[in-house]
């Protein structure tokens, strides 16, 4: 077993072991020397883990969606501080065909009241007291992000529903699949405005969880005249680069994106697909930060880089992994993990039924995924 | 100038001499000798504060009215601990209306969403930063409130409209003045699920400034065989009654009510109106908590009652007046205050352009209003 696996997996079962309920709100800030007891994570859940395929988007099976979520992040939140945030995609896209008239800034915040109050719902069932903030997020409204929409917002439609969209409405569309969807700009984040307050409440109310920057938070712009002076801004920002940036910002020690697809898999689908169990930042950016990876795994992978290359904390590590693994994850028993000093980039997770390549022969390899 | 408003006058007067924006984290938590250098308000703005009259209701509306009303609320901030909680009656009646499958629990936490952002972008124009928290309150799923429905929410019908819409929809309608309006149950708020968060935001982070409870909170309910799981209740809660309680849980020291129509009124709209400065629980009881009282009062007199009465701290105050008034509500040169510690239960405030009775005369007068 590999170093960094023994070390996390350590400090997970000296933290099982030593905190409790009762004692939790001293623990989280007493260290056993200069180790702490537990770790600062931010988790992101994407807007599609409260939607099953093939479900309609209703609130109800939204809440049925955050019950089967809520027990993982429940028992994540009693060993660790946890700041949990989400996607909006499909329910800020639903908003926007019930409410044509307003803009993705307002529809964004209604959306986080929405999600928000579903996840506070289940996590409260599972025994996890939460809060949800709203958060607006500055971006640059001169951003290039604002040339070339890039967001999928909403349901798919067929071609000709797309072409008709397009012209009726003046809605960009985009192929996503065999289908098309809305898009809408997608700049990155610059400044969370109510980082000081997730902070607080994390190191001063550890009985309560933080929900946080839901749908990448409402984004607004500065007045370039008057730069206190906030606007809103019609897109959404990616959930996962404003995670990124909050858990640079919080200091975290870990980030993990939740999926409903597993980790980082070179030739997906294939018969020679395979795993990354950890990777390297330098390594992912040899397979140009995912852009040789299907669907929405890109910004997973190009978020999961930010955080451990721009956080100023040393050690830290992001993940991705598949939403149902949660706890495994964070020990690096599914998923992959990302982090700075991984043996010569990338070790491959071993096949659970494979006999053509052994795992040691994967793991010493250093090739580019794509 | 009787002694409790030198009282408060000398307060705000030294809070605004010793406290400037580079200390007033340090001395929000220090005291000379037992008199605080700040107080802990509760300020509660209602949902028409965010609609000019006779404007539609637009977010573009909503922000200029916001914007109109944010300098107010950042100069008591300034000086103290405060807590901004809001209406939702105009805006989730709206919203009612464009997503007619949701039920007002969901539209409650995305009228918050909305709003939430609404005052926090204005706030920040006048230098104000703020965090909107969604806030879970529980109520009693078997309350009589919800036998019958007394809540206002959404625009005004004509009587052949109300009636349309009450066979077709089932809604029940009531008349608000020549008109009508949906309404839906108001069970009074029994349990704020993240007070813990919004009093450590003031205690640890006094940079922000929280928004809380908007629309009266999110009303769910404990399911009686498990009661940490929590379940949506189709019902508003009225946001002055949720903002006694908030103020109550917080111990605040003041619970300001704003409105667009002043304070408490004797005969209101009459050639012998006149209007209460500092008035008693006790003596407002007596005018039947303001059953007599025109349009909303009633309520907002009960939350003034509930939290001066309530409150485990002593000397506690609340105050109704008018929302361009604020700062002058603050030492009594407008509005009314309700505390305990009125002389004779009742002081009228002396009129502007009056000869006919002596304002000394009618401060002695004990009699009931209505």
């Amino acid at each position: 077993m590999p170093p960094t696996t023994i070390i996390t997996m350590l400090l997970f079962s000296k933290a099982r072991s030593l905190l409790n309920p009762a004692t939790r709100h001293l623990s989280r800030h007493f260290t056993a020397g200069t180790t702490p007891l537990s770790s600062r994570i931010v988790i992101a859940v994407g807007g599609n883990a409260l939607q099953r395929r093939g479900e309609r988007l209703t609130i109800e099976n939204m809440l049925k969606a955050a019950a089967d979520m809520a027990p993982t992040i429940a028992a994540l939140a009693k060993e660790h501080e946890v700041v949990l945030t989400h996607g909006n995609g499909p329910q800020v896209g639903e908003l926007a065909l019930e409410r044509s008239a307003a803009t993705f800034d307002v529809l964004g915040a209604e959306s986080m009241g929405q999600i928000g109050y579903v996840l506070a719902q289940a996590l409260s069932s599972a025994g996890c007291p939460s809060t949800p903030l709203l958060c607006q997020v500055v971006v640059d409204g001169q951003h290039e992000a604002f040339k070339d929409p890039t967001k999928f917002v909403g349901p798919i439609y067929g071609a000709k529903e797309a072409t008709a969209l397009s012209q009726s409405l003046g809605w960009v569309m985009k192929p996503d699949g065999e289908y098309f969807r809305r898009v809408v700009p997608s700049p990155p984040p610059m400044e969370i405005l109510q980082v000081d307050a997730i902070k607080t409440l994390l190191e001063h109310c550890p009985q309560t969880l933080p929900i946080a920057c839901g749908g990448g938070g409402i984004p607004v712009q500065r007045v370039p005249s008057n730069p206190r002076t906030l606007i809103g801004v019609e897109a959404v920002i990616d959930k996962d680069a404003c995670g990124a940036k909050l858990a640079t910002e919080l200091e975290a020690d870990g980030f993990i994106i939740l999926t409903d697809g597993g980790g980082i898999w070179q030739n997906y689908g294939k018969p020679d697909a395979r795993e990354m169990k950890r990777a390297s930042p330098e390594y992912l950016l040899g397979t140009k930060a995912g852009k040789n990876f299907p669907g929405s795994m890109g910004p997973k992978i190009q978020a999961a880089i930010d955080f451990v290359s721009n956080s100023k904390k040393k050690g830290v590590w992001a993940a991705i992994g598949d939403l149902k693994d949660a706890a495994k994850i964070f020990n690096n028993e599914e998923g992959t993990v990302v982090r700075e000093d991984v043996e010569e980039g990338v070790v491959w997770r071993e096949k659970k039924s494979s006999a053509s390549s052994g795992p040691s022969k994967q793991s010493k390899e250093p090739h580019k995924s794509g």
